[in-house]
């Protein structure tokens, strides 16, 4: 996509190899949709995450999730925890936006899948969220089911980061937020995996802003004290992985999400919904199973600290990525958040 | 409303005093109102709970959860149990309408608070689900917003249980499910306080349904052995109180609902999403609240025995008031649930 | 051992078959033994379960939990819900007994385990406790470590339910209470798997036992209503299965064992530590493991139904079985306990 | 102590105060005690914490906890969660002393009321452990009940840091570690609260070490590349506040001692039990209460954000006051840790 990313500025996370795309597109199969809605009050999107190849409503795969702070609307998570399964995309919109992009996500599966709702049960769509109401007229509940469908339509191991998508009118350490990935190659005996983040970056306080443990924040705080709120953000983080984890697992890999914020310079805010999902690609489910057990690969948990190391380092460079790919924006009522690009010399 | 309920069959459950109406509207300022569509195939609706007479967003209920089991798309749990706060009405429907209600719901909170996506942040709806297609053609959609605004709108102390509302095409026990509710006096040292429950019932199996004790479902079986499911329901229980309860007094009254649901035949089925959400008008937090802190009064623990049975009493008689008012029906493919109260003589 | 349990008196839970001894020690490789102290004042034990045959320690196996409430004391729970495993026997005795108990089966496991805090980390007993103190005079801290060691030692196939081991001291619905056991075979497909489930049972407001839903204890209590205390009990389950079961998928079934108890009569009073602890012997984790993951056979979810009907089955006759296999006694303050026997008439 | 602390080499952590003492005793009423057992192979102790003046059990406190990984043997953790209360004081030693730990408690409690185990049900100790094995003959149990009493009845305001009571034979990051601590002022309103922590610190890997951001364990771990184990350490956290926090906002404050621990270089390691507990002063409940409910003082949940950037900042501050406060050790088979002190100049 050629976007200038945070490792283009000679700022490297950590000490593990990435992915070829330094995306959660080197995890095979993985692919994000975006649409965006860019017009003057208008800042938003959705961003559409579908990680398989096949049928994942008939190819279910094992997931996992982690609430860092619960301050956030996402669906789905009671029956993912219960069931340790993924069975939808993964749809990424704005806070007030959910309802429609649930329905949406049940009419794309319906079509999909004549059996839900007969035979096959119903379908449990997973809709995460952030507020953009700072630069997004969010009241206007401007997404529309079709928008939902673009989105989905459109998913590509190419995705943009930044200000598209879900990550439109997203705010980030008092600059402008969004989407943003990476990857790490996870190495096990001979064996390599990947294990990659796409984060939808809405959170932070400016001051608190830290790149590779230097507090910009506060410098950028002393240049711009004017229009900081209180952090009412949040951030979604997906985790996707080829690692053959189990739901178990996964819950403990998403919760190493929280380091990676940790070290940008969040605290998990009380108005925050950081929220973490997690899937593996190595086992599939099937929906019509007949058989009384079936056999599946678990990693070693003796082996599980990569994985968890990957996480925190794919997690603080997915934020960065975030913040250096997005464009100054200028919102409703004229709300205006920098880009980071503006403020690398203090680095 | 008339309807013959199941103390009027001359059956008792428990040894605790009923309130007035014995329905969870004896909890002063609770409302509940029904929008329903039955109309051949479609058989689904709406049910809407208002938790107390204020503005719920302004002035928000200490508030409580329980997964039983978590094959279920509820939203609006993850904040709920972060700030153990309600702040908007509860909405239940049928389950792929969830999208269509929480959208619904949003704008209905829009509507009366104008802060919301402004300097309020946004909102957290409440949407509860189960799943009515063996009856409804619930690949249809038939759930508008508007069926959502009314049921809201004509909440009331007086509603109907059995086939109504969000009950209207729900199955439990392999019979005609739906709405029902009770109440119990909590008498702690001199005081009087009141404990209602609202259940959504759509759960059991047939040869299961157990009524004071006598599995009579296995009777009925042998009558009835045509068309019986898979336990595939679900089962969604409100509680409210005017009981001083935090929130995780809240969350531990919420699961004693499992209780009454065993003594009625359930082992909390696999494809079953049982969900317990409860709530005490006994303290309101204000939005705006600018203090440091504030006096709340919590009940004392040593006495919360009597809440656990009211609860465990006030579900049994809940789930057994949806079987005995509702009528039978016949929905979608000629499929046909009877009444409880064809088999009152076995009991 | 020769003991008239609670089938011998014709009564049978459920529908489901029984493993040949009707006992966790179905489940091949589970042995449990008792170490009793019987004198006057002093009425309290031990009672431990081997879950396998092999070093349990290098030969770990997959295991779940539930807390149903959480007034007790049990130590192990962090760490067995965190990896899922399983790596000493499981003892029970009284609640102020876990400090010795603990320390024995770590003397125990370092004793069998050379690499134990040395190259092989340390280790994780699980200890699990009711309150004995009505009958025992649980102040005087009567258990001893060489008694731990002795019912570790003596573990059997064949082995005592009521007032034995840990189950000495203990009351159950104002009754005396202790050990009962109970199994069923679990049958999938055309396969035949076994669950059985191990309780000491101390739990239970005397008017509220129910026996096949008749609620004699109310009967109880109208001829004796001395003594009765609040209830301040506790009741621990475990659950052995060799269905090869997932850590997710027992907690799932252990959650189950609160059917079981609901159908006794209890409404997990606030006192009461009601805990379930549940491990499958189909899968071993070897603790040296080298290779990055394994294969594993795990259970078709859409098959578990009849586990959580096994469990609910198991735990509501092994308490049935504790009760009356239970002797009348008299302990200290001349508290007395008497049998469920004297009041088999009633039913 | 006139030990030289962190802010003594000109590392200032955060940017809010600190109280007088930055010590977890600048809560009114924490003490801490130390028991030492330091003689060639024997590395190791008892550290007791004291959480307010009164009888804790008579007039419990309110407390909290989360499980950052739960690879550990607290216990008391489940009844601790399930009433929100804290009724002993808090012990922390090695992992295979925990038994002896947990009955000594279990004594000295008896000891002060005569009512446990007879009128006034039992009582749930809190022992805490991580494992010291790699300095300290942790086979040996060499920690005596008597030293746990001495611990206890010796605990003061002051205190010393490092390498005493259970941090005796600890590591941290591959140096020495131990007991550090510091405090923070909560400033709400125009209301000054205190909120101080204390870590036994004993988790990390060498070459993750970071101070105010700088990697400096890379620099160590290029000099000293020599025995470096894996990570199976642990870290326990104690949160002491005069906030008046409920168990839920507890819950909330405990989560955020993972952002201290991030920002110091770890990422909650596999092998590592890292756990949390927090308690409140400002509430106190009475054991015998008899009144229906009482009143109490609940924090505005819109102003905990100070409350968790001050737990941040004091386990980051606490976690490097452990390792500058400890002394080189060489223990068990001439096992050496390091002092931090040695590094400092990298810095």
């Amino acid at each position: 996509m050629n976007q200038k990313r945070i490792r283009d500025y000679g700022i490297f996370i950590g000490d593990m190899k990435t992915g070829i795309k330094n995306s959660i597109a080197d995890v095979k199969g993985v692919k994000v949709g975006h649409f965006t809605l860019n017009d003057q009050d208008i800042k938003t999107g959705v961003t559409a995450i579908i990680p398989h190849e096949k049928n994942v409503f008939e190819n279910k795969l094992v997931a996992g999730s982690y609430i860092i702070n619960g301050f956030g609307k996402t669906t789905g998570l009671i029956q993912l925890s219960e069931l340790g399964q993924l069975e939808t995309p993964i749809v990424l919109t704005n806070t007030l936006s959910v309802g429609t992009a649930y329905e949406a996500v049940a009419r794309y599966m319906l079509k999909r899948n004549v059996d839900i709702g007969k035979k096959a049960g119903t379908v449990n769509p997973i809709v995460c969220e952030c507020n953009d109401g700072y630069l997004n007229d969010i009241r206007g509940l401007h997404i529309k089911q079709e928008h939902v469908l673009k989105a989905l339509e459109c998913a590509s191991e190419e995705f943009h980061e930044g200000a598209f998508g879900a990550g439109t009118g997203m705010s980030c350490f008092g600059l402008k937020g969004g989407i943003g990935t990476a990857s790490r190659i996870i190495e096990i005996n001979d064996e390599r995996y990947t294990l990659g983040t796409l984060v939808l970056a809405n959170f932070g306080e400016r001051s608190r802003l830290t790149i590779k443990g230097k507090q910009i924040g506060s410098l950028i705080k002393q240049m711009h004290n004017d229009d900081e709120q209180v952090d009412k953000g949040s951030v979604i983080i997906i985790i996707a992985t080829d690692l053959p984890l189990s739901n178990r697992q996964l819950n403990r890999v998403c919760k190493r999400a929280s380091v990676g914020l940790s070290r940008v310079g969040s605290y998990y805010g009380n108005g925050s919904g950081d929220i973490v999902i997690g899937f593996s690609t190595a086992n599939t489910i099937n929906h019509y199973e007949k058989e009384a057990s079936t056999n599946i690969r678990i990693l070693n948990e003796n082996k599980i600290d990569s994985a968890f190391k990957g996480t925190a380092e794919c997690v603080e460079e997915s934020v960065l990525n975030a913040l250096i790919c997005a464009e100054e924006t200028i919102g409703r009522n004229e709300h205006k958040r920098m880009s980071l690009r503006e403020f690398m010399n203090l680095i």
